[in-house]
């Protein structure tokens, strides 16, 4: 088996701090330039998108940055497949790599479904989310957005608030951002709450739990997390509007914030439940420019994934470690 | 919010006259081209296919439209998107500008979905059918094959025969088909009928309705609409076979037509409903016109929606108003 | 109509065995080259993947052959297009090639559904698998595999195992093995065995039925065939393990094979039916060199719908009858 030029990205926690640093200048390179200018950089190479759970956001936010870079893309979804014959996910990659394709991005309902293939294979795997493990790309996203308004993550407040049980990109978070310099407050209806101590974070002390109220006027970022409504029904919570009261971002929260802080939400947002319909867009939301960087983000992962490293030494001089 | 330098294009009743000509003259352009010389004129920009009903032909068309001129093409159906999870088409829209793309398609079963969202995204949409509400590029490659054929419209006789309730087509066309000058007939089961004053059509007075033997022979041109044999099962008529005797253009009536007269469908057709099978290519018909038409009247309208304003002035001076 | 420049490929038995030489020769040109080097040789132009049953591994293969060729691809699955309307497959590529669309690759559970087809349209028919018909283009990638693995088909002993009745692959190499000098022994469960005789093979005299250890003692190449175990259950074996005990490609059976011979297998396997787990990789399997060239395979067939012939004519001269 050749060494694959490239690498995976499976989570936060697997990649070393400086390789964090150097996607996210990358990205912020793409977040000037928008789109490469001369020839495409990855004209040629294939990659695989392989969807086994719906996704708008984070499937086109893939395509798009694939497709910017010259990458040939290919769509899987599982209902059309011969996973519905029964085939592996390790079948189906090898299958893939066979075929030429170079990158596949993943996502799927099912926790840590890429680590034991990642030695498996030569096709180079790019976690959008697995189960409520992690979400590395959305991390990356945040960061960048978080870096754009405040300049650093040094010192910086984050408050987490929501169903931090079944949430990837809480995880991812805990894991990354007190590994930049940050503090994370989580808050969130008891039975969503997730211990620190237990997930075995890097950096536990820069991890605390608050009251939602607290935790909104301490904060310099207020990242609300989406509610499943498809999957709690009643379960967790007696209701969208009892819950906005207990938890969301009302209006009257939105005034008890640090006049400098920003609204972040990984989206889709449930307008009206997490965060009221009129913060969604306002001055102090973020949201729309998380979905713009999604995309030069997800340009730099392809970059690491495909294209060499080469490209990174310009990146190497300058990553303050 | 930036101001767009493309178009939206909703439906026909909002179209400067000049603009429909404009669109046609581009759209005969490409009749004559097929695909473009030398650089792709919109390489590298973003489109996105929204479709929320099933459909072949137009989304193939649009697809095959925007890939001539470069575009950069996303598809979206409803089954595999974020649209399980409750998005509004609003978010769903913002989501995809703020990824970066410009022109969005969209085909959706609700009437009048996408005005109140014009004033408020930058992404230019084309409305590619809604509900009983509009099908503005039916309407333009129709009436482009219309003039093709003839020449010019006005003065022409068009039937439009079956069920014009339920037809966006027939409503596009009461709108922009007595504006160019022809004379619109209309013929159907009783309760299928329409009544033209009650639509707010432009020039009622070019419009009657005639029983569908005296329809089809004056008519110049015999424009047979699609039964939803899946939607009327039995409720407005009995059987596909007494539709067809009552309604059909069967060969008999067919012998009855003009010399110079021509059949046309928006398709895909129910052969040996509303049309005999031996009709639908026969010399007659211009059905597969204008599906060939589809996809040079649909090039037009991409680039009036993303390509900038200058193209157009070449036609500016040629248009007779 | 026009004469199309291209050809249909609707099954091997009605290739000339010169074109099946020259479809060889250009895979392996492909196969050596990998892609285009210099201007993409069918850019701007369009085919369409009609997929009427799930696929993976054949539609992916297809696309990405298509795209390194520079084909733009429309993808259909049957759920969400109008054949949910009705629509025939002639009225749904007369639609395509109306639009402009000159190849298409069709899969379709229906025996023989292109043959009256392909003097009806002016669109290149690619069968990419029909019912239990044929499958041309696995038949030629086999072969090409065969080829550079052995040199020569000419006395290559070809034990083909398992549910012969409902396989494409199989009817498609008892037509075209013998033809090019090789030895079919078939082997499988009473009932999924075909009679040669009775399939009008044209070298009847060169297939054998024989016991399932003899036939893989004997084989230069073990091919075994998917069972299809969502359609069976029950009914034709008792179980799996059944299954593989009296007809699969066990450790031990692997054992009796020749020195030299290999394992062939179509895909998807279902591991430790078919074939034991550890075989699928091992050293003796061709199958994930079947998937490369499965690409290769299919770039040479996208040319010869769609090329023109004046690409074969180096071929011509070296192709020894």
């Amino acid at each position: 088996m050749n060494k694959p030029v490239g690498k995976h990205l499976l989570d936060i926690k697997s990649l070393e701090h400086q390789e964090i640093e150097m996607l996210l200048k990358r990205a912020e390179h793409w977040s000037e330039q928008k789109s490469p200018s001369g020839p495409l950089p990855l004209a040629g190479k294939f990659a695989v998108n392989l969807f086994f759970e719906p996704s708008t956001r984070t499937r086109f936010s893939f395509e798009v940055a694939q497709k910017k870079l010259g990458l040939n893309v290919l769509q899987f979804s599982a209902e059309s497949s011969s996973v519905t014959k029964g085939e592996t996910l390790y079948d189906t990659l090898k299958t893939l790599e066979s075929m030429g394709v170079e990158a596949a991005v993943v996502r799927h309902r099912e926790s840590r479904i890429l680590e034991p293939l990642a030695d498996r294979v030569n096709i180079r795997l790019i976690n959008a989310g697995d189960g409520v493990n992690a979400h590395p790309t959305q991390f990356l996203l945040d960061v960048l957005t978080m870096k754009q308004h405040f300049g650093s993550l040094k010192g910086l407040q984050v408050a987490i608030i929501g169903d931090l049980r079944h949430s990837r990109v809480a995880r991812s978070h805990l894991w990354g951002l007190p590994r930049l310099g940050a503090d994370v407050m989580l808050s969130g209806p008891e039975q969503m709450i997730i211990d620190p101590q237990k997930e075995g974070v890097a950096y536990p002390e820069r991890i605390r739990v608050l009251p939602v109220d607290e935790a909104i006027r301490r904060a310099d970022v207020v990242m609300m997390l989406r509610i499943q409504l498809e999957r709690h029904d009643g379960e967790l919570f007696s209701s969208p509007e009892i819950y906005q009261r207990q938890y969301g971002l009302t209006l009257e929260r939105a005034e008890q914030m640090k006049k400098e802080a920003v609204i972040m939400h990984p989206a889709p947002v449930n307008r009206g439940v997490e965060i009221a319909d009129e913060l969604v867009e306002s001055e102090k939301s973020l949201i729309l420019k998380q979905m713009e960087n999604g995309v030069y983000t997800r340009m730099a992962v392809m970059e690491r994934a495909l294209g060499g490293m080469e490209i990174w030494q310009p990146y190497l001089q300058t990553v303050n470690m």
